[in-house]
C-alpha cells in the first residue's frame, strides 16, 4: 500500500505515478551500472554497458524533461520491481566464479532491466497520448526507443559471443 | 549474495539456476494472478487474466518437463525481481479508487510480469541451445510465445478500450 492509500484518482494522477516510478528505476540503474561495469570482463560487454551508462544518464534527464512539460514536480517514488531486479543481478553476480559464466550471467541480467523499462515506457507512452500529450510521449519514445537497442544489442552479444564462450 | 556464494561454477549451472528462478517466478504468479482477477472489473480484461491462469498452470508444468528433462530436481530459488514486480503491482492495485483507471493499471502491472517473464525465457532458450539441449529449449519456447501473446492482448486492450475508458 502506498503511503496515502487511494491517491490516484485519474489517468492522469496513474500517468505521474508510473513516470515517477521509472524516473526513481533510472536513479538505481545509474547506481547499480558503474559495479556491472567493473565486474564484466569481456570488452564488448563493458563498452555496451559503459555506452548505456551515457544512455542512462540522458534518460532521466529526459523524464525531467516529460515532468516539466506536464507540469508537475519531477521526484522519485519507491519502486519495488526495479529494487527487486537489481538486487537479483547483484545476487547472481556474486555467486558467478568463471569469469566467461558471470558475463553470460551479467548480460542476462540486463536484459531482465531492459524488459522492465520497455514495459513501463510502452505502458507511459500509451497513456501520454490517450491524455492528449503527445509532446510527452514522443520525449519517452527516444528513451524505449534506445531501451530496446540496448537490449538487441545484449542478445546479439550473448548470441554470437558471451554464450559460447561461457559453455567451452 | 546466496546462500553458497559462488555456487554458479558453469554455464549449465547458471541455466539451472535460472531455471529454478522463473519456476519461482511462476508459482508467484500463480498466487497473485486471482486476486487480480478479481479486482479487475473490465470483462475482456478478467477473461485475459483468467485465460493466463490457465496458460501459467501450463508454465509450471513445462518448467517441471525442462527440469525432468535435464536430470535436475524441480524447485525454485527465491527471485526478487517477480516479488518486487508483484508487490509493485500489489501497490497500485491498492492506490488506485476509479474503477476504470484500476483495470488499466491492472493490465500495466501485468505487462511488466510478462516483460520479466519473457526477458528470462528469451536467455533461457539461448543457453539451453548454447548447452545442446534444444529438446529444453523447444519446451521453454512455448512458455516464451504465450508470455508474447499475453502482452500483446493486454497492449490491445489497453490502447483499444481501458485506456479509453480510463481517461475518459
Amino acid at each position: 500500500m502506498g503511503i496515502f492509500p487511494k491517491d490516484i484518482k485519474t489517468m492522469d494522477d496513474l500517468f505521474v505515478h508510473t513516470l515517477r516510478d521509472i524516473y526513481y528505476a533510472e536513479k538505481q540503474i545509474l547506481k547499480a551500472l558503474p559495479e556491472m561495469i567493473e565486474k564484466a570482463t569481456d570488452p564488448q560487454l563493458k563498452q555496451a554497458f559503459q555506452m548505456h551508462l551515457g544512455e542512462t544518464k540522458n534518460h532521466v534527464t529526459r523524464c525531467e524533461q516529460v515532468f516539466k512539460m506536464h507540469g508537475v514536480e519531477a521526484k522519485g517514488i519507491d519502486c519495488p520491481a526495479i529494487d527487486g531486479i537489481i538486487e537479483e543481478a547483484q545476487d547472481i553476480a556474486g555467486e558467478v566464479e568463471d569469469k566467461e559464466v558471470l558475463n553470460a550471467a551479467l548480460a542476462a541480467a540486463a536484459q531482465a532491466v531492459e524488459h522492465y523499462e520497455i514495459s513501463r515506457y510502452g505502458t507511459l507512452i500509451a497513456w501520454a497520448k490517450q491524455l492528449g500529450r503527445n509532446d510527452c510521449a514522443s520525449v519517452l519514445q527516444k528513451n524505449l526507443d534506445e531501451e530496446k537497442a540496448a537490449d538487441r544489442k545484449l542478445t546479439e552479444l550473448a548470441e554470437e559471443r558471451l554464450n559460447l564462450r561461457a559453455a567451452s
